[in-house]
Protein backbone atom coordinates (compact mmCIF):
# COMPACT_ATOMS: atom_id res chain seq x y z
CA UNK A 1 0.00 0.00 0.00
CA UNK A 2 1.07 3.02 -1.02
CA UNK A 3 1.76 6.22 2.08
CA UNK A 4 -1.10 8.52 1.63
CA UNK A 5 -0.29 11.52 0.22
CA UNK A 6 -0.29 14.78 2.03
CA UNK A 7 -2.91 17.69 1.30
CA UNK A 8 -2.07 21.00 1.53
CA UNK A 9 -4.43 24.09 0.74
CA UNK A 10 -2.45 27.19 -0.70
CA UNK A 11 -3.76 30.58 -0.12
CA UNK A 12 -2.27 34.32 -0.62
CA UNK A 13 -2.93 37.61 -1.84
CA UNK A 14 -3.43 38.80 -5.12
CA UNK A 15 0.03 39.37 -6.64
CA UNK A 16 1.88 37.24 -4.26
CA UNK A 17 2.85 35.56 -7.24
CA UNK A 18 0.63 32.44 -6.20
CA UNK A 19 -0.15 31.04 -9.57
CA UNK A 20 3.51 31.06 -10.98
CA UNK A 21 4.52 29.38 -8.26
CA UNK A 22 1.93 26.42 -8.42
CA UNK A 23 2.59 25.95 -12.12
CA UNK A 24 6.20 25.65 -11.10
CA UNK A 25 6.00 23.50 -8.55
CA UNK A 26 3.68 21.36 -10.96
CA UNK A 27 5.63 21.00 -13.62
CA UNK A 28 9.17 20.36 -11.27
CA UNK A 29 7.89 17.64 -9.28
CA UNK A 30 5.31 15.18 -10.06
CA UNK A 31 4.22 13.63 -7.02
CA UNK A 32 1.63 16.71 -6.83
CA UNK A 33 -2.18 16.86 -7.91
CA UNK A 34 -3.57 20.18 -8.30
CA UNK A 35 -7.05 20.02 -7.83
CA UNK A 36 -9.81 21.36 -10.10
CA UNK A 37 -12.23 23.67 -8.66
CA UNK A 38 -16.07 23.23 -9.67
CA UNK A 39 -18.45 26.35 -9.84
CA UNK A 40 -21.80 28.03 -11.49
CA UNK A 41 -19.98 30.38 -13.14
CA UNK A 42 -19.50 30.84 -16.94
CA UNK A 43 -16.41 29.77 -18.57
CA UNK A 44 -14.49 32.54 -19.53
CA UNK A 45 -12.82 32.78 -23.26
CA UNK A 46 -10.18 30.02 -23.55
CA UNK A 47 -11.12 28.05 -20.33
CA UNK A 48 -11.39 24.45 -20.65
CA UNK A 49 -13.86 22.00 -18.62
CA UNK A 50 -11.73 19.94 -15.99
CA UNK A 51 -9.29 22.35 -16.60
CA UNK A 52 -9.44 25.99 -15.35
CA UNK A 53 -13.08 24.38 -13.36
CA UNK A 54 -15.42 21.98 -13.71
CA UNK A 55 -18.53 23.99 -15.27
CA UNK A 56 -21.91 22.73 -13.15
CA UNK A 57 -25.38 24.38 -13.52
CA UNK A 58 -26.84 25.75 -9.95
CA UNK A 59 -29.20 22.42 -9.68
CA UNK A 60 -26.02 20.04 -10.00
CA UNK A 61 -23.93 22.27 -7.97
CA UNK A 62 -26.83 22.39 -5.12
CA UNK A 63 -27.00 17.93 -5.73
CA UNK A 64 -23.66 17.88 -5.12
CA UNK A 65 -23.35 19.78 -1.56
CA UNK A 66 -26.66 17.63 -0.47
CA UNK A 67 -24.71 14.94 -1.46
CA UNK A 68 -21.77 15.83 0.71
CA UNK A 69 -19.70 15.66 -2.85
CA UNK A 70 -17.73 18.99 -1.64
CA UNK A 71 -15.19 19.01 0.68
CA UNK A 72 -15.45 22.69 1.05
CA UNK A 73 -17.80 25.14 -1.23
CA UNK A 74 -18.38 29.20 -1.01
CA UNK A 75 -20.22 31.56 -2.80
CA UNK A 76 -18.70 34.53 -3.82
CA UNK A 77 -20.95 37.02 -6.05
CA UNK A 78 -23.57 34.48 -6.82
CA UNK A 79 -21.43 31.94 -8.34
CA UNK A 80 -21.01 28.70 -6.14
CA UNK A 81 -17.34 27.50 -6.10
CA UNK A 82 -16.42 24.00 -4.60
CA UNK A 83 -13.72 21.11 -4.41
CA UNK A 84 -14.88 17.89 -5.41
CA UNK A 85 -14.11 15.99 -2.74
CA UNK A 86 -13.30 12.61 -4.92
CA UNK A 87 -10.53 13.28 -7.17
CA UNK A 88 -8.86 14.53 -3.58
CA UNK A 89 -9.73 11.24 -1.79
CA UNK A 90 -8.15 9.34 -4.76
CA UNK A 91 -5.53 11.09 -5.14
CA UNK A 92 -4.49 11.06 -1.44
CA UNK A 93 -4.70 7.27 -1.51
CA UNK A 94 -2.61 7.10 -4.68
CA UNK A 95 0.26 8.77 -2.67
CA UNK A 96 -0.10 11.80 -3.95
CA UNK A 97 0.79 15.33 -2.59
CA UNK A 98 -2.89 17.86 -3.52
CA UNK A 99 -2.69 20.90 -3.83
CA UNK A 100 -6.02 23.27 -2.92
CA UNK A 101 -5.27 26.36 -4.46
CA UNK A 102 -8.25 27.92 -2.22
CA UNK A 103 -9.60 31.28 -0.35
CA UNK A 104 -9.34 31.56 3.35
CA UNK A 105 -13.07 30.67 4.17
CA UNK A 106 -12.76 27.55 2.10
CA UNK A 107 -8.94 26.61 3.42
CA UNK A 108 -10.54 27.11 7.06
CA UNK A 109 -13.24 25.00 6.42
CA UNK A 110 -10.97 21.91 4.86
CA UNK A 111 -8.31 22.28 7.92
CA UNK A 112 -11.42 21.71 10.54
CA UNK A 113 -13.19 18.35 8.41
CA UNK A 114 -9.35 17.39 8.07
CA UNK A 115 -7.26 18.56 10.80
CA UNK A 116 -4.04 17.01 9.35
CA UNK A 117 -4.10 19.80 6.31
CA UNK A 118 -1.04 21.62 5.74
CA UNK A 119 -2.41 25.21 5.28
CA UNK A 120 0.70 27.84 3.48
CA UNK A 121 0.10 31.73 3.06
CA UNK A 122 1.81 33.14 -0.02
CA UNK A 123 2.75 36.79 0.79
CA UNK A 124 5.54 38.94 -0.97
CA UNK A 125 8.38 39.67 1.12
CA UNK A 126 7.20 43.15 2.77
CA UNK A 127 4.03 45.44 2.92
CA UNK A 128 5.78 48.04 0.91
CA UNK A 129 5.78 45.11 -1.77
CA UNK A 130 2.57 44.08 -1.70
CA UNK A 131 0.65 47.56 -1.39
CA UNK A 132 3.03 48.35 -4.83
CA UNK A 133 1.40 44.78 -6.68
CA UNK A 134 -2.37 45.61 -5.05
CA UNK A 135 -2.53 49.18 -6.61
CA UNK A 136 -0.81 48.41 -9.46
CA UNK A 137 0.38 50.68 -12.49
CA UNK A 138 -2.03 53.41 -12.16
CA UNK A 139 -4.01 52.32 -15.00
CA UNK A 140 -6.94 50.44 -12.75
CA UNK A 141 -10.34 52.08 -11.59
CA UNK A 142 -10.50 52.98 -7.97
CA UNK A 143 -13.11 50.60 -7.82
CA UNK A 144 -10.91 47.19 -8.39
CA UNK A 145 -8.09 49.21 -6.72
CA UNK A 146 -10.66 49.06 -3.46
CA UNK A 147 -12.52 46.00 -4.00
CA UNK A 148 -8.70 44.08 -4.01
CA UNK A 149 -7.32 46.17 -0.50
CA UNK A 150 -10.74 45.07 1.19
CA UNK A 151 -10.07 41.54 0.07
CA UNK A 152 -5.95 41.72 1.34
CA UNK A 153 -7.38 43.49 4.66
CA UNK A 154 -9.72 40.42 5.20
CA UNK A 155 -6.86 38.11 4.21
CA UNK A 156 -4.48 39.21 6.35
CA UNK A 157 -6.89 38.49 9.59
CA UNK A 158 -6.79 35.18 8.53
CA UNK A 159 -2.92 34.52 7.90
CA UNK A 160 -2.30 33.14 11.51
CA UNK A 161 -4.67 29.94 10.95
CA UNK A 162 -1.89 28.71 8.07
CA UNK A 163 1.29 26.79 9.40
CA UNK A 164 3.80 28.56 6.80
CA UNK A 165 4.36 31.50 5.34
CA UNK A 166 5.48 31.25 1.60
CA UNK A 167 7.67 34.52 1.45
CA UNK A 168 7.64 35.22 -2.43
CA UNK A 169 10.76 37.29 -3.23
CA UNK A 170 12.67 35.01 -5.60
CA UNK A 171 10.21 32.38 -7.39
CA UNK A 172 13.13 29.96 -7.63
CA UNK A 173 13.63 29.66 -3.91
CA UNK A 174 10.30 29.87 -3.17
CA UNK A 175 9.64 27.11 -5.25
CA UNK A 176 11.81 24.61 -3.95
CA UNK A 177 10.88 26.10 0.38
CA UNK A 178 7.33 24.57 -1.01
CA UNK A 179 8.71 21.51 -2.34
CA UNK A 180 10.25 21.23 0.80
CA UNK A 181 7.64 21.54 3.45
CA UNK A 182 5.60 19.20 1.77
CA UNK A 183 7.67 16.39 1.22
CA UNK A 184 9.28 17.24 5.09
CA UNK A 185 5.59 17.09 6.17
CA UNK A 186 6.00 13.20 5.44
CA UNK A 187 8.19 12.82 8.50
CA UNK A 188 6.27 14.07 11.28
CA UNK A 189 6.15 12.48 14.32
CA UNK A 190 1.95 12.26 13.56
CA UNK A 191 1.76 11.58 10.36
CA UNK A 192 3.70 8.30 11.37
CA UNK A 193 2.16 6.34 13.89
CA UNK A 194 2.24 3.25 12.57
CA UNK A 195 5.88 3.29 12.07
CA UNK A 196 6.32 4.73 15.71
CA UNK A 197 3.97 1.72 17.09
CA UNK A 198 5.96 -1.17 15.03
CA UNK A 199 9.08 0.30 16.23
CA UNK A 200 7.74 -0.11 20.12
CA UNK A 201 6.06 -3.17 19.38
CA UNK A 202 9.70 -4.38 17.77
CA UNK A 203 11.52 -3.44 20.92
CA UNK A 204 9.15 -4.78 23.42
CA UNK A 205 9.52 -8.49 21.48
CA UNK A 206 13.23 -8.28 21.90
CA UNK A 207 13.24 -7.02 25.10
CA UNK A 208 11.23 -10.42 26.22
CA UNK A 209 13.77 -12.24 23.73
CA UNK A 210 16.83 -11.42 25.99
CA UNK B 1 18.60 43.24 14.78
CA UNK B 2 18.74 39.46 14.03
CA UNK B 3 16.39 37.34 13.79
CA UNK B 4 16.56 35.21 16.60
CA UNK B 5 17.52 31.61 16.26
CA UNK B 6 15.29 28.66 16.48
CA UNK B 7 15.98 25.92 19.50
CA UNK B 8 15.82 22.71 18.46
CA UNK B 9 16.48 19.19 20.23
CA UNK B 10 18.01 16.38 18.89
CA UNK B 11 17.30 12.89 20.23
CA UNK B 12 17.66 9.43 18.77
CA UNK B 13 18.11 5.39 19.69
CA UNK B 14 21.77 4.45 20.01
CA UNK B 15 22.90 3.27 16.85
CA UNK B 16 20.89 5.83 15.04
CA UNK B 17 23.74 7.25 13.75
CA UNK B 18 22.85 10.56 15.77
CA UNK B 19 26.24 11.62 16.07
CA UNK B 20 27.50 11.60 12.93
CA UNK B 21 24.44 13.44 11.65
CA UNK B 22 25.33 16.51 14.02
CA UNK B 23 28.87 16.66 13.08
CA UNK B 24 28.05 16.82 8.99
CA UNK B 25 25.07 19.18 9.73
CA UNK B 26 27.71 21.13 11.63
CA UNK B 27 30.20 21.19 9.37
CA UNK B 28 27.91 21.99 6.55
CA UNK B 29 26.32 24.63 7.46
CA UNK B 30 27.45 27.29 9.25
CA UNK B 31 24.13 29.14 11.06
CA UNK B 32 24.01 26.02 13.90
CA UNK B 33 25.83 26.31 17.42
CA UNK B 34 26.02 23.12 19.17
CA UNK B 35 25.42 23.28 23.12
CA UNK B 36 27.80 21.86 25.14
CA UNK B 37 26.34 20.03 28.34
CA UNK B 38 27.78 20.52 32.01
CA UNK B 39 28.56 17.31 33.80
CA UNK B 40 29.93 16.08 37.32
CA UNK B 41 30.93 13.01 35.74
CA UNK B 42 35.14 12.97 35.50
CA UNK B 43 36.73 13.28 31.87
CA UNK B 44 37.58 10.65 29.93
CA UNK B 45 40.79 9.99 28.08
CA UNK B 46 40.70 12.52 24.76
CA UNK B 47 37.65 13.97 26.65
CA UNK B 48 38.52 18.35 26.36
CA UNK B 49 36.30 20.96 28.81
CA UNK B 50 34.14 23.17 26.57
CA UNK B 51 34.38 20.13 24.29
CA UNK B 52 32.86 17.16 25.15
CA UNK B 53 31.30 18.78 28.43
CA UNK B 54 31.76 21.28 30.52
CA UNK B 55 33.19 19.44 33.96
CA UNK B 56 31.95 20.69 37.31
CA UNK B 57 31.70 19.73 40.77
CA UNK B 58 28.64 18.54 42.44
CA UNK B 59 28.67 21.89 44.54
CA UNK B 60 28.94 24.42 41.13
CA UNK B 61 26.33 22.02 39.59
CA UNK B 62 24.13 22.46 42.50
CA UNK B 63 25.02 25.97 42.85
CA UNK B 64 24.04 26.21 39.18
CA UNK B 65 20.42 24.62 39.42
CA UNK B 66 19.86 26.78 42.59
CA UNK B 67 20.54 29.84 40.19
CA UNK B 68 18.13 28.39 37.65
CA UNK B 69 21.57 28.30 35.41
CA UNK B 70 20.38 25.39 33.17
CA UNK B 71 17.36 24.93 30.73
CA UNK B 72 17.31 21.36 31.60
CA UNK B 73 19.21 19.03 33.90
CA UNK B 74 18.87 15.51 35.33
CA UNK B 75 20.70 12.54 36.94
CA UNK B 76 21.67 9.56 35.54
CA UNK B 77 23.98 6.99 37.18
CA UNK B 78 24.96 9.30 40.31
CA UNK B 79 25.93 12.35 37.94
CA UNK B 80 24.35 15.31 37.08
CA UNK B 81 23.86 16.68 33.34
CA UNK B 82 22.38 20.01 32.38
CA UNK B 83 22.48 22.07 29.25
CA UNK B 84 23.51 25.95 30.52
CA UNK B 85 21.17 28.49 29.76
CA UNK B 86 23.42 31.28 29.06
CA UNK B 87 25.17 29.96 26.11
CA UNK B 88 22.34 28.70 24.30
CA UNK B 89 20.15 32.49 25.22
CA UNK B 90 23.64 34.03 23.45
CA UNK B 91 23.14 31.82 20.47
CA UNK B 92 19.79 32.62 19.79
CA UNK B 93 19.84 36.05 20.36
CA UNK B 94 22.16 35.98 17.62
CA UNK B 95 20.49 34.78 15.24
CA UNK B 96 22.12 31.05 15.95
CA UNK B 97 20.31 27.82 15.58
CA UNK B 98 21.13 26.36 18.41
CA UNK B 99 21.13 22.22 18.71
CA UNK B 100 20.80 20.21 21.69
CA UNK B 101 21.37 16.51 21.77
CA UNK B 102 19.77 15.34 25.06
CA UNK B 103 17.84 12.32 26.51
CA UNK B 104 13.68 12.48 26.02
CA UNK B 105 13.51 13.58 29.95
CA UNK B 106 15.50 16.75 28.93
CA UNK B 107 13.99 17.34 25.50
CA UNK B 108 10.65 17.53 27.59
CA UNK B 109 11.84 19.84 29.97
CA UNK B 110 12.74 22.14 27.74
CA UNK B 111 9.67 21.68 25.29
CA UNK B 112 7.79 22.54 28.53
CA UNK B 113 9.84 25.84 29.23
CA UNK B 114 10.74 26.84 25.79
CA UNK B 115 7.10 25.22 23.36
CA UNK B 116 8.38 26.63 20.69
CA UNK B 117 11.62 24.02 20.96
CA UNK B 118 11.61 21.85 17.41
CA UNK B 119 11.76 18.17 18.82
CA UNK B 120 13.58 15.39 16.07
CA UNK B 121 13.93 12.39 16.92
CA UNK B 122 16.57 10.24 14.72
CA UNK B 123 16.03 6.84 14.29
CA UNK B 124 17.02 4.10 11.71
CA UNK B 125 14.87 3.25 8.74
CA UNK B 126 13.05 -0.01 10.35
CA UNK B 127 12.48 -2.18 13.62
CA UNK B 128 15.31 -4.52 11.72
CA UNK B 129 17.97 -2.57 11.85
CA UNK B 130 17.05 -1.08 15.09
CA UNK B 131 17.35 -4.71 16.55
CA UNK B 132 20.76 -5.58 15.02
CA UNK B 133 22.84 -2.30 15.33
CA UNK B 134 21.47 -2.58 19.14
CA UNK B 135 22.23 -6.18 19.30
CA UNK B 136 25.77 -5.46 17.92
CA UNK B 137 28.07 -7.93 16.36
CA UNK B 138 27.74 -10.71 19.21
CA UNK B 139 30.88 -9.20 20.34
CA UNK B 140 28.73 -7.15 23.79
CA UNK B 141 28.35 -8.80 26.97
CA UNK B 142 24.47 -9.53 27.74
CA UNK B 143 24.31 -7.09 30.23
CA UNK B 144 25.41 -3.82 27.78
CA UNK B 145 23.08 -5.11 25.43
CA UNK B 146 19.80 -5.41 27.63
CA UNK B 147 20.64 -2.23 28.92
CA UNK B 148 20.63 -0.92 25.38
CA UNK B 149 17.47 -2.77 24.82
CA UNK B 150 16.20 -1.17 28.40
CA UNK B 151 16.72 2.31 27.46
CA UNK B 152 15.49 1.86 23.50
CA UNK B 153 12.18 0.82 24.76
CA UNK B 154 12.00 3.73 27.10
CA UNK B 155 12.56 5.82 24.51
CA UNK B 156 10.34 4.58 21.71
CA UNK B 157 7.82 5.30 24.41
CA UNK B 158 8.36 9.22 24.01
CA UNK B 159 8.65 9.29 20.41
CA UNK B 160 5.11 10.68 20.12
CA UNK B 161 5.95 13.71 22.01
CA UNK B 162 8.36 14.69 18.72
CA UNK B 163 7.80 16.93 15.99
CA UNK B 164 9.69 14.94 13.33
CA UNK B 165 11.57 11.50 12.72
CA UNK B 166 14.60 12.06 10.94
CA UNK B 167 15.26 8.53 9.43
CA UNK B 168 18.76 7.79 9.14
CA UNK B 169 18.91 5.42 5.96
CA UNK B 170 21.47 7.83 3.65
CA UNK B 171 23.27 9.41 5.92
CA UNK B 172 23.62 12.36 2.99
CA UNK B 173 19.86 12.65 2.55
CA UNK B 174 19.42 12.80 6.61
CA UNK B 175 21.80 15.96 6.29
CA UNK B 176 19.80 17.81 3.95
CA UNK B 177 16.29 16.96 5.41
CA UNK B 178 17.76 17.72 8.85
CA UNK B 179 18.70 21.48 7.96
CA UNK B 180 15.72 21.66 5.86
CA UNK B 181 13.44 21.78 8.47
CA UNK B 182 15.36 23.60 10.74
CA UNK B 183 15.45 26.16 8.20
CA UNK B 184 11.88 25.88 7.11
CA UNK B 185 10.79 26.78 10.91
CA UNK B 186 12.00 30.03 10.22
CA UNK B 187 8.94 31.07 8.16
CA UNK B 188 6.35 28.49 10.41
CA UNK B 189 3.32 31.33 10.84
CA UNK B 190 3.62 31.45 14.57
CA UNK B 191 7.66 32.57 14.52
CA UNK B 192 6.48 35.42 12.25
CA UNK B 193 3.98 37.34 14.60
CA UNK B 194 5.59 40.91 13.58
CA UNK B 195 6.18 40.22 9.84
CA UNK B 196 2.16 39.35 10.12
CA UNK B 197 1.05 42.12 12.42
CA UNK B 198 2.81 44.88 10.28
CA UNK B 199 0.84 43.25 7.07
CA UNK B 200 -2.17 43.71 8.67
CA UNK B 201 -1.63 47.13 9.63
CA UNK B 202 -0.12 48.39 6.44
CA UNK B 203 -3.22 47.05 4.71
CA UNK B 204 -5.49 48.77 7.19
CA UNK B 205 -3.73 52.04 7.21
CA UNK B 206 -3.75 51.67 3.05
CA UNK B 207 -7.28 50.79 3.40
CA UNK B 208 -8.04 54.46 5.36
CA UNK B 209 -5.94 56.33 2.43
CA UNK B 210 -8.10 54.96 -0.30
Amino acid sequence: MKERGILTVVSGFAGSGKGTLMRELTSRYDNYALSVSATTRNPRPGEEEGREYFFKSVEEFENMIAADAFIEYAQYVNHYYGTPREYVETQLKNGKDVILEIEIQGALQVKKKFPETLLLFVTPPSVEILKKRLVGRGTETMAVIEARLLRAAEEAEGIDSYDYLIINDKIEECVETMHEIIKNEHVRAFRNVDFINNMKEGLRSLSKGV
